[in-house]
């Protein structure tokens, strides 16, 4: 599979939502593929909230697997000897566009907490500026799980002629109280670390690691289902020898501190609280008399909505709603509603029916 | 309604299912109406892991309403008028009973983190103490709801000649692998909030409030239904003026920082983890080969079993596995399914057909 990553360097900068602005700002790229001479097999996948660039093969930094590489790939659902698929770290994440780590060219010191406010639709706005940098017309295919189908459905309201298809999976047209809620829990315990400085810590050189892994034991939660978590752990307690620490007795208890451990020494904390304001403050219909299905009206894409069974933070509820929009507002558009065994994260793991209907929605 | 509150002193001491032991205890109890002529009108009403005493009228300190102040008192679904209704604060907890804020008889020092652990059946047994002071031979009734169901289930296994019926209200036989990850997380927060000092903190006169109060704004999104919390909050934006904290968007949010930060105020960290720790031991099956329906097979007791569907913390299917058990072990047992409007929390407010349930299930 041929893979190329790219740092783009936009010096025109960018208009926010917001109304705040960035003089200029850079989008790290991954590609996967080969683009065909009518450009007309590109397919951009939009990461979620803590994700990056690298979706597929390895990654040059740390050589895990991209997040989707079960999908991305030679054969696979989005299959890479066919489509040119194109993955960039969003503008506000910490793994290499610019973002709250990132330096301020007015200032010449990190932005840290006076990063300016991002939306979905800030990113989306800077893939079109990364599409006309590639000099491409039109994506075959938006798509992305979670936070990543918040940007499809976006792109399909947004730039209704740059998008033949949307892939909106494991995702909602608006965070719930709910989400917002557990969102803020994280935030909370980001804010009231020792170590956080009210989101000056980089200039302090302090890293405010507890929050981060609360707030990341917190969220991975709300990635998993009960019935998963009841499989893989139930209440079987942990091995005294294996205890990643003394408070541990369950193995779910261990795996969490395992799991936010690792987090907090990757994730930027200033970067976590704009990405979950980002998915608090989605709401596409809220230009159109708070009606997504007015949001929906001038629509050209094809839509697969798919939700999983299994998924407690965007229960199929959500993607349901959309689709009953969809058809209100008589655009093409299809929901599938799939078992998935690991909750939320469903959306990340290949299955036949999964990868059937990806490749069947791709070629049609 | 004929209103006492009482300081046992238990000078026998009492060993934890732990092995520890403690040489003495108080508990701190509230009771309502009069105990008849046979005594055989004694109700223990158990409350959840924050609850006192103080479970119906004015509390003497704060001016509170009790915890079950719906449901208890004259002409109430559990009628003081009728029954004598016994409240006691848990070993373990902070309202007055012996536990972490307590000072400790060998030592002369507050306990704190050296508090032994607690358990469901510790409760139940401390509770079987109070029972024989208070010259009782058995419970015409012990209910609770979320960790007071658990005490009464326990109670109905533990000491089948002295409770004559047990109310199981949204509850489970034991904290799922999601529940003890929920309580891991919040324990976490309290764990690194730096004037935890490891459990020291009472000693050093500090105090962990924010993690505290991250702990609370989590476990309070548990005791409520994400349809609930739509309706209360949805996605509106909290008024300027009104912000408990700058950092505040929408009201949900407000909310949350607020119960937070008030529950800092009154509850004690070791508690919390206390308390947390003992929901998650809980499972009574262990000592059956985890067969619930063994352990039930002595039960001698009626069980009214009630979930609440709105209930994501224990949900109906929770109190669906004990009446199966029930069944299976050939008890007297039934099961009462009810919407509920505030998820976990509906078993604190009244309704018709919960209050008709839990009244024909006392005179039954």
């Amino acid at each position: 599979m041929k893979t190329e990553t790219t740092n783009y360097h936009f010096n025109s900068g960018i208009t926010l939502e917001s109304g705040e602005s960035l003089s200029a700002f850079d989008l790290v790229v991954e590609t996967y593929g080969e683009l065909n001479a009518d450009k007309s097999n590109a397919i951009l996948v939009c990461h979620a909230f803590s994700g990056s660039h690298n979706a597929a093969g390895e990654s040059d930094t740390d050589g895990k697997l991209g997040w989707w590489d079960e999908i991305v790939g030679p054969n696979k659902a989005i299959d890479t000897n066919k489509f040119f698929v194109v993955s960039p770290n969003n503008l506000g994440s910490c793994f290499g566009s610019t973002g709250p780590t990132s330096i301020c060219p007015k200032t010449n010191e990190i932005y840290g907490k006076d990063f300016p406010d991002i939306s979905v639709l800030d990113w989306v706005n800077s893939q079109e500026m990364l599409l006309n940098k590639l000099g491409i017309s039109s994506w075959a295919c938006v798509l992305g799980g979670s936070l990543g189908g918040m940007q499809a459905l976006q792109w399909a309201i947004t730039y209704p002629d740059k998008i033949k298809r949307a892939g909106v999976i494991a995702a909602a047209a608006k965070a719930s109280s709910q989400n917002i809620a557990l969102n803020e829990v994280s935030r909370e315990s980001i804010r009231k670390d020792i170590n956080f400085y009210e989101g000056d810590y980089l200039k302090k050189g302090a890293f405010p690691k507890s929050g981060l892994k609360a707030a990341r034991m917190l969220a991975h939660i709300t990635y998993l289902s009960e019935d998963n978590m009841n499989k893989r752990f139930g209440r079987r307690m942990q091995d005294a020898d294996s205890k990643v620490d003394e408070s541990v007795d369950y193995q779910v208890e261990n795996y969490l501190q395992y799991k936010g451990q690792k987090f907090s020494e990757t994730f930027d904390a200033n970067t976590y609280i704009l990405m979950t304001k980002a998915m608090d403050g989605f709401d596409p219909a809220k230009d159109f008399n708070n009606k997504l299905e007015e949001a929906l009206k001038n629509v050209k894409a094809k839509l697969l909505i798919i939700g999983f069974k299994t998924d407690w933070l965007f229960p199929p509820e959500r993607g349901k709603e959309i689709q009953l929009a969809a058809m209100q507002s008589e655009i093409s558009s299809s929901y599938l509603e799939l078992d998935g065994k690991q909750g939320h994260d469903s959306f990340l793991f290949k299955s036949k029916r999964y990868e059937d209907n990806i490749k069947a929605f791709l070629s049609s």
